[in-house]
């Protein structure tokens, strides 16, 4: 059970972009920190634009930025817009595929579980998850002078 | 997100078994209810049998019957076996891979989340997803004549 490479780079990007809030940052530099491809990158970086989580700057020093503050945007809402599939088996997109469709405890106990699993995701913001801000700064190597706020890691929710 | 078809037909099959109660049935009687691929299936039979949930009878009138009582075998363990992959994202297999991997609350939000997923299977067992007997038995042809007991449906977790 995984999610997509789609879903985490998303996920990846927007955590870079609210640790680094001053100023505009290059694909091409979020791709080389986390070594994944620029092409991909792209396409996620067009969707994020389009959903309103991130905005870009344009002209010789632009680049993107956070599109709100990090405390609006939601995981569960990012993990539900970016997943392709939340149907755990083929039968919740196709009831009529499976023999026993219509009597089928299992499909409820995994609706269920789904439900459990989104549910914990719903408690967290993108704040939540940059908030061990300066060492996130140092690991992703941009320069603490422009940080906002403090390192408030340990306040999970 | 999804289960792989390996764990959903693991679990139709116990389904299956966990209604036909009385006497032995094949393979293929499986894979032609359900409609899937009698090699696939004959793997999944092998890897049962290997975990005890089922055993087989040989001879002429034999064929495949649950091990064990439906009611010891539990759906979260059941798919914690049969489930290769429980890495959510790439990281929670190999941490150095990301180059936050030493600060990441993204990654502890998700092990919450599998873990709440996991934690509502973990209250289901073989016997909960077949409580619904008598309609089990008519949507997969089975002979309600041998049938082990009443339809329970409704008195689930």
């Amino acid at each position: 059970m995984r999610l997509t490479a789609y879903t985490d780079y998303t996920l990846r990007t927007l955590m870079y972009l609210a640790v680094n809030v001053e100023r505009g940052v290059t694909i091409g530099a979020i791709a080389h920190t986390y070594r994944i491809s620029e092409t991909h990158l792209t396409k996620i970086v067009h969707q994020l634009g389009v959903a309103g989580d991130i905005r870009t700057i344009r002209g010789r020093n632009g680049g993107i930025l956070l599109g709100k503050p990090a405390d609006d945007i939601n995981l569960g809402s990012v993990v539900r817009r970016t997943e392709p599939d939340m149907d755990m088996v083929a039968c919740f997109a196709d009831p009529d595929r499976c023999a026993i469709g219509g009597a089928c405890v299992l499909q409820s106990a995994l609706h269920q579980a789904l439900a459990a699993f989104l549910a914990v995701l719903d408690r967290y913001t993108l704040a939540d998850l940059v908030a061990p801000r300066q060492r996130l700064a140092a690991l992703l190597g941009i320069d603490p002078a422009g940080l906002a706020g403090p390192d408030t890691a340990g306040q999970m929710p």
